[in-house]
């Protein structure tokens, strides 16, 4: 493929093919999940975890689920074609069966799966951390859709937007009434005075699963986690704070907004309970 | 095309085709505008407000917007295909040229073009009102999206799934903030004491166009009109109320919740006022 970032493989429920119907309500409502996973020595990282997160959302949405041991074949066939790779996996409620809003319970949803190149990280990156700044635009609220991972997602590319600078990694945004959710692509975690607090997720932003992952290796550490209801005040009190992601795992953050902050032991901590997790691409 | 409801024409870039390339920026992030427009005696209705809509959306999100000119002609050959149709033009950022939210500037956008079939309308439904619940289901608030026919339509889809009941011709639905803002697929016009009151539609909700044409003909009518901060209580209160959208024109609501309304003096002379600009297909 001519485009450069595009996709080493591409397949439309399980065939090779490159579009999908124009009927589909995937486009014309944004009416879909998605998943990204990092895959790492030919399988895909924490497989299950994304499984179960994808099965949830279609549980919420209405979406008619394919059968999970369908996908986990599909991701795993691809994961296993490259050392290193990304895959991610849209999943629509299909093409439209009328014209409009409404679903008739009849729609068949469409798979479509993505095999993209994954480039190494710069390892300076995990030790150093990485600059962010705040969003200006803010997160709309709505709990019917907060965690899901859907394909409603303007919000995030009028974020990404709002910045070139390739020196900036992320977006911290804020949501319409003021309270920290995330990244524009990741979760974050703020460190202070030993103890984890993470935002609460339950009226805008993503339940990443690393996010999750980090939680529950967190208690296994003994160290002490929160999902609070986070502000502009608790962001700018504290002195390390890290994002999440299912590609970059745990990365500090060494500025934001131009202020320096330093990764220090809580996120250390993290980042060896979690490294061999991810070097062996465990499936939980 | 085998489905029920299926569009009669498909175009995708102005080629007969009926489907996009997977790599769509609109399927990825519902990243896309779209319009619907009533198309009567071979011609679009208000095709300039459309265009002047989408134009605006275009802006707003910073999509690469496709010379006017060559919409309006598409659009104006699909409406002669039928004394009596619906296009519905969707336009998209195109296809990603890298992964993730990011964009590059060099985008081009995807221009999807569907005629369907419009059954001709009960007409008692224009004398008489339908019958409206309310939407369980908030909108989230977000001015940066608000007023835009965007394509990040989960909230509406999943409001519509709330009710099955043909009978029901619509929900109304609230903000987040508790605030009155339009239907799943039409506007909303409370009546009280010969005055007209919409929502305003800064923080959620299409500014559609046939609520642009009812303030407009309101003001030529002498009928005083605002934007407003409405609330459960002023629904509650409202003796007559009615919706607007391009397909309905102006639709008097007989019920809200089962608790009877009837159609007045003001949206009769909406109405009239509306009949021979519809029935003429104006174009502005």
């Amino acid at each position: 493929m001519p485009v450069d970032g595009a996709p080493q493989e591409l397949l439309v429920d399980g065939i090779e093919r490159d579009s999908v119907p124009a009927l589909d309500r995937g486009l014309h409502y944004g009416d879909g999940l998605f998943e990204t996973l990092a895959c790492v020595g030919g399988r895909a990282r924490f497989l299950s975890l994304h499984l179960a997160r994808l099965a949830l959302g279609c549980e919420r949405l209405g979406l008619p689920a394919p059968a999970p041991e369908e996908l986990r074949q599909e991701i795993r066939r691809l994961a296993a074609r490259s050392e290193r790779g990304i895959v991610k996996l849209i999943l629509t409620r299909g093409a439209a069966r009328a014209r409009g809003y409404r679903t008739t319970g009849t729609e068949k949803a469409t798979r479509i799966t993505l095999r993209y190149r994954w480039e190494p990280d710069d390892p300076q990156l995990a030790l150093e951390g990485v600059r962010v700044r705040t969003a200006r635009l803010r997160l709309g609220e709505n709990p019917a859709l907060a965690g899901l991972k859907h394909c409603n997602r303007l919000e995030q590319v009028l974020a990404r937007r709002e910045w070139s600078d390739p020196a900036i990694a992320e977006a911290l945004m804020f949501s319409s009434t003021d309270h920290l959710i995330s990244g524009t692509m990741s979760n974050v975690f703020l460190v202070a005075g030993a103890k984890l607090r993470t935002p609460r997720l339950d009226r805008c932003g993503v339940a990443g699963i690393m996010r999750s992952v980090v939680l529950r290796e967190a208690a296994a550490a003994g160290i002490a986690a929160e999902e609070a209801l986070l502000e502009a005040s608790d962001l700018a009190r504290a002195p390390e704070l890290f994002l999440t992601s299912a590609l970059i795992g745990v990365r500090p953050v060494r500025s934001v907004d131009g202020e320096c902050r330093s990764p220090g032991a809580v996120t250390r901590e993290l980042q060896s309970r979690l490294a061999p997790l991810l070097a062996a691409s465990a499936d939980a």
